[in-house]
């Protein structure tokens, strides 16, 4: 993904040791025509500049966001209480726990402020990217169209 | 919530007994000034009424669907392969597990074919409302401005 | 397994990448005597496939089902609801949660359409095709017989 | 359910207390039209009384075995190394860990001698009688009648 | 316990639903000595007012922060990122998970920004309290000599 | 270990794959002095073969029964139900579940028919010799004195 | 249970509360004819209590013991490190996580120190009772005689 | 980390197998000016040298223990019952179970013996160092100074 420059998708990672998980997002949303890109910022380690990167993406005409985390993942419900966009979060698998504590992490936010989760892993970011397409095309003619070839394609057998 | 009428948001539930985990979504979806509907369509009892219940929806002007389910909860991923509508998925707690089961089987969706999952029971489908809200306020200026108004209540220490 | 002929046992898997779970069916099938053929349909990303696929294996003379799948495994169950032919579901450990996500989203189907769910991989595929001559031996003495041949081999020692 | 007399579907319970669990079974059996019988016999205390249950129902006629039990759930794999009949095992959830401690201990067999495990509780006892009526059905067209219209009542909403 | 007013200890609530689970704290503080004082602020509905709270809290003297949430419970993570004072996490059992939701987002803290977590519930609040006791001893002898004593107490039989 | 002539302790496999997972308990055995013998009766495969085992083994002297065995691990508990001996459980982690499912299967059985649980795998099979051997020493003054020296090797670092 | 005199099984609670736990034990002690005792002694509170009451059972002739204890259940594995004869530990479920905790807390002791583990809760006391009967049959034909009666009642449905 | 020489920071690992767990620790010591040491004694194989270690510890001026253990990780609550500093207890992932065992075998304990418990492995090995500092600078502005420092270092993007 091109980095610094306006986006409608912008993907946050707590870590870069998570770029790997994130690597099928870039071709997906060109496929669908979503202008993205990946900050690393850290939930716990760097909260004041994740405000700032989440203020900055805003004001650059940020739609969604996609955070993506492991361990105690904070990050997608520290990122949902600091904007008013449809925020997607995605667990890492890291170290033992198979990614469950993650999962539980994302998935399980109290009433009012809530993380759209998808699966754990690559598969799970590649569905946010799916998913974030879902959500643009209800505004966007040329991103439904996509999507709607893209399940054409999943149809003939194509991933 | 009133049935039978067009509604931006459709909540499909497998089962009758699962009504009362949808009650606080009504109220939420009135103050965020957003059309809602509930159906009842199982995907295993009831495949066919399910597909058409999806396009009669979609026809009327369904955005988005919340689909609600427990067990070997395949609701909302079968909604989300019969539609190109973001798909909010709530797992629900049946039986002894806790609703761990309805969580993995509605959140560990393959690659293709996103549900946005929010968390286990009532707490879940409160924040699918509010979730919902953020999906529209994108395209809608009102449902962003009563966004902003709910999260300066919950600032107030409001529910 | 021989593909695209008639079929007493039809294997469905939700992704090519899950036919070595299956592996070790063919031989069993063989030495039970059972017909089979292997199809590959998606429950998400090929739903009118799927649909199709089991309208002709039923008409083709299909007595069994056998749905492989991972993570939020639907394959087993929606095919479940798509016939009232016994299924067989295989759940494969996909990622990090070894599988228990598939286990739990096969066995704990809803009251109605059942899926008979046995072991987690290849162990639960050798499974699948036994179950499978348990249930034709019913009314077929040769599958009986050579059941009961198989019993003995297992009781000398042999897998 | 009626016991002591010819009965084409047994069910196995490891203890009284598991009762409750069965009693959807009988009217569902009934409705499909399968004879039916219950027996009590623990694989642990009484391993000689359980292989002269199994032996006897199998020249009464038995076709298939229910075999129901919690916590440590060796029952139904147990009664399939003792008959080549197919064998529907429903784990109970007793105790603090919900059931999964039986759920693990019936599907989890190894290769060679399945079991065909449903849901935990009632919803599995109950999809067990659906089951067996589809394994059935395959030899019988009045089950199979009587399955088709269970479908069509499920389609309508029933239960 | 006293709320407003100079104090070592502070705890932090999500909600005010979780005061119960602390109601044994204010005694065992007031046995060690320790002045102490409850806030209720949520890290996700609250983000302004917690750092506004931790910092006041931090100028009127804090010395310790027990942070205490279930679910997705990110409180003590964010906490931890927005002092340097030790963090002590109370996970609390809320909804169908027995708390391992909430215990895991709390202990699974990535490198870097530490919470030292306690059990789940109130046998966890209490231990906070004891937790905080040790800690203040290392430079206070009066909660040395009282930490001895209630130890004391322990060995004799009470709680 | 030697096998085929009288042994106070029987150690049952389910299958001949299990065997590293028994490899220390030899020289424990041998530093111990209790006589020991490895055999492979499945309780599923080979139910009279088991039985036959047992009957012999007892009527050789056997005092303990130690069996192993992974996923649905009926082993032991079936051993239990057909001998009086005391019998030690040492669960298998085979495929993906980490030994969780045999585990269960092992240390939940029902009331009457008690195994001796160990811990997963190498480290289970290591304390399942120990185990019998704090058992036969009660009655046996030389493995009471073999024991207190393997505690002394213990208390200096030894293993 | 009757207190303070001498007995061959010494039972260990962490704390009175789980005197409920155990109270199927004494019965069945009785029947055995197996001299019993209750002790409480906190692992964690009255270490040298603790201590003090092994060296006396073991003085006064105690040859088992049975250590029941909940949450992170280290009384067994203490138990163990302090004396060499057997010990049988029963895992009690308190609070949320369903004795999952005290459980793996029991029974994964690492090499040269084991546990004999039995099932959670009341089951596992009375299992423990069970076992111990089962080992002290090995020297003592009075109790074995008592075991063959006790199977025999089983096998003919008694509990 | 240097041994035998007196210490601020006691880490004590119930085996040298557990080394590699804890290497990150030293550097993290040196750069905010903790004295440290490490020892290994085993909870249930060494409880008398356990016992001096810690008396001589404490005698020498140690403030802090840290503890790491796998399995039934008992070592970090048998020294938090024989100080009274507070103990930082770091689970270890041993075998198949992914650390969850040492992670509910440390964090659960009961009322009175608290425990600091931090994340399964290196990860939380790491945190045990940071919130020793933390403690630590409480008393200390030097550590306190280099606490900041080293937060500084975090919001710049270093670990």
């Amino acid at each position: 993904m091109t980095a610094n420059k306006p986006a409608r998708l912008v993907v946050l990672l707590g870590s870069a040791s998570d770029l790997p998980v994130v690597e099928d997002m870039a071709p997906l949303c060109e496929r669908f025509g979503i202008s993205h890109r990946v900050e690393i910022a850290s939930a716990h380690r760097q909260p004041d500049r994740l405000r700032q990167v989440i203020r900055e993406s805003e004001a650059a005409g940020a739609d969604i966001f996609v955070a993506v985390a492991g361990m105690a993942a904070h990050l997608p419900g520290v990122v949902a209480s600091l904007t008013l966009r449809p925020v997607i979060g995605v667990p890492v698998a890291v170290g033992a726990l198979g990614g469950l504590d993650a999962l539980l992490s994302i998935v399980q936010m109290p009433p009012g402020v809530p993380v759209a989760t998808v699966a754990i892993g690559k598969a799970g970011a590649r569905n946010a990217a799916v998913l974030a397409a879902r959500i643009l095309a209800l505004g966007d003619p040329a991103i439904a169209a996509a999507l709607a070839a893209y399940r054409e394609d999943l149809a003939q057998g194509g991933r």
